[in-house]
């Protein structure tokens, strides 16, 4: 019989072998879901669909029934290994070699979902099949995609299905280097916009005859820029605004060329709202091309809102489990990019533990065995405190919202 | 016999009916020869080469020996005249119709260069063929392409040959709706520039993590926009600092790109040499990026000094002469765009007046019959103050530099 650490290994090995970038499934799911049908779990495939974007299979795995109910969230895809001949292992091979386990995926996340499985396993197998409540696995092949056909539709399956979870739990790689640095509690929201300014055209000779939206739209920026958002609050660092491109194309160094447009994107905290943020900008843009002969256009691209699920019994179980393994005290962050929490948040609170994001979508990804088999160990232990935590007759300061 | 008027039109239609789109010839200069040699004009052809640019042909006609030496300076040379089937009237048929002559370079400057060759004649007739002086015209195929193989090489050929001008007239459109209203006398400076700025790409949701040079174009170019380079001269409006082109290129908006790059313009005034202008960009870009993490560079096309022929005897008769034909005081002006006086000034001083800038380039260009007739008037008045007041025993203040 394998230590629940062997099992993980072993699940993360076939996991990582099934070249499952994204969106193709090429046997991932199933390569999960067998280790957890044979211990027990009752297992559903969901295929979604939707115009323009590519189909994507899903995998809900439950055992138990009932409250408390922890959802274990995860995504099989990943992002592509790029040149193959600068990986010293293939990134399908699922190579061991110097104490780490090698492929694409391996931290992200195909590795922590395999330490999740292997951990409920061990769980459930120790007390012989019964739960005393739901776990269940939630695991999607849209995470690195589009994010349309996977979590966020599998969430209203199982709130039909009087299936909602009463806590998540999000294995995305959270730490930037050391396993116990970092557990995310929430994220910061996401608005891209597209502003383009429009002048007229002229002669470089003669400015005053034409209007030129050049120095519109670095005038806008620049105010922009100087007007900090805010300076953070509690649980998230302060908002930030990037200009990832500006674009006029005109190739005449003696012409004012009649448009310009910038992209931005801005990272903000729960001071904001996307929607006054919008009209922030607008009227920003606005003030500064007051009195000038510049007219603006101003899009934006659906957007994420900020959020957070606050500190309470799940995060302390969770650091309590961490810190027994690792000897370390994470973090409660809201910083880095997006997941699939930001669905989540919407049924249950939700909080984020994995592996290192050292090597993520990198060339060579790996995850340390060391790692797997502490974050095994972590994920173990978590179980076994949730259902004492919130189990009947227990009371906890995170159930619901 | 016809009239000068009669004359101009007739030549300025002769050389209209040669297409000559630069750097084309297409029988313009042989139009022009044809009348001058007639009467009593030495017309040489001078063709220039040099590797990556066309051959051109260039013309010098002249009259008379010795000082004072005044010369006509103009181009043959015509823009492209774009879709001929917006034109109403065909751009080389030379049409006149409602008091107009119609086709490429009616205004920019074949019209003008009839209307001095007509004066020319006529006062060379009236005086029998015996000038008081020299009279020439240097005309080029070489003004409105790279100007390479031009006025500038016909200048120096003119020097090795003892046939430096004391004065130049140049004829290209100086007004800018109505005969009379100005004279150049000089025209800014133009320095080209190209900014590089390059930092660290990263993910947009790590901005501390890499270094965004679009906040860093952005910022050094509103430092330049909000700097003033100064309040205008004597006979400069202030210099002009212009941003034509900003580019980055990267569609991703979740990613901080590494590089961006600006491209501008400085018509500058007689308050700067372009070597300390450029220093001046180079340390208010540095003090700008000055404890960042970016980089940059900048580059200069070659550039364009500021001059100016100081106010005197040369304008002043030029302007007599357009005060008593059209009624009007012409203002000396230093604006607009650059033309092959900034080639003159290193060898005389140099005045530019012609027809107006209304139609120039643009479909359906066109002179006035009554435009013309005026201007070889005060064309043909201006010769005969010149050597009355350049000849022998006349004394002025405008004669060389």
């Amino acid at each position: 019989m394998p230590t629940p650490a062997e099992s993980a290994v072993e699940i993360a090995q076939s996991l990582i072998r099934c070249p499952s970038v994204t969106p193709l499934d090429e046997g991932a799911l199933d390569a999960l879901a067998r280790p957890l049908a044979a211990a027990g779990f009752a297992c559903e495939r969901l295929r979604f669909s939707e115009d323009g974007t590519p189909d994507v299979d899903n995998l809900v795995a439950r055992i138990g029934s009932g409250a408390p109910h922890l959802c274990f969230a995860g995504h099989t895809d990943v992002v592509p290994p790029g040149d193959t001949s600068l990986w010293s292992h293939p990134p399908f091979a699922a190579d061991i070699a110097d104490g780490r386990l090698y492929g694409r995926g391996a931290s992200d996340m195909k590795g922590a979902i395999a330490c999740f499985a292997a951990a409920a396993i061990d769980y459930v197998s120790a007390r012989n099949g019964i739960v005393p409540g739901t776990i269940s696995l939630l695991v999607t092949g849209d995470e690195e995609g589009p994010a349309i056909n996977g979590t966020k539709k599998v969430l209203a399956w199982m709130e039909e299905t009087g299936l909602t979870p009463d806590h998540c739990l999000v294995g995305e790689p959270s730490n930037s280097t050391v396993l116990g640095e970092t557990i995310k509690i929430g994220r910061r929201g996401s608005l891209t916009g597209h502003l383009t300014v429009t002048g007229q055209q002229g002669h470089v000779a003669y400015p005053h005859l034409a209007a030129n939206p050049v120095k519109g739209i670095v005038s806008a920026l620049a105010r922009l820029y100087d007007t900090p958002l805010d300076s953070g609050s509690t649980h998230f660092s302060p908002s930030n605004f990037e200009v990832t491109s500006i674009d006029v194309g005109n190739p005449a160094t003696n012409v004012i060329p009649v448009r310009a447009e910038a992209r931005f994107n801005i990272r903000f905290n729960d001071n904001h709202e996307a929607g006054t943020l919008k009209a922030m900008l607008s009227d920003s843009i606005a003030a500064t091309l007051a009195n000038t002969e510049l007219g603006f256009t101003l899009d934006f691209a659906p957007h994420g809102d900020a959020f957070l699920t606050k500190p309470g019994a799940l995060d302390r179980l969770l650091s309590q489990a961490v810190a027994e393994f690792t000897g370390k005290t994470p973090a409660l962050s809201t910083s880095g990019g997006t997941s699939d929490a930001r669905f989540i948040k919407d049924y249950c609170p939700v909080v984020e533990f994995g592996l290192t994001t050292e090597t993520i979508h990198k060339t060579d990804e790996n995850a340390a065995l060391a790692d797997l088999e502490t974050l095994t160990a972590i994920y173990r232990r978590f179980i076994a405190r949730y259902f004492e935590t919130f189990g009947d007759g227990a009371s906890g300061d995170n159930d619901g919202r």
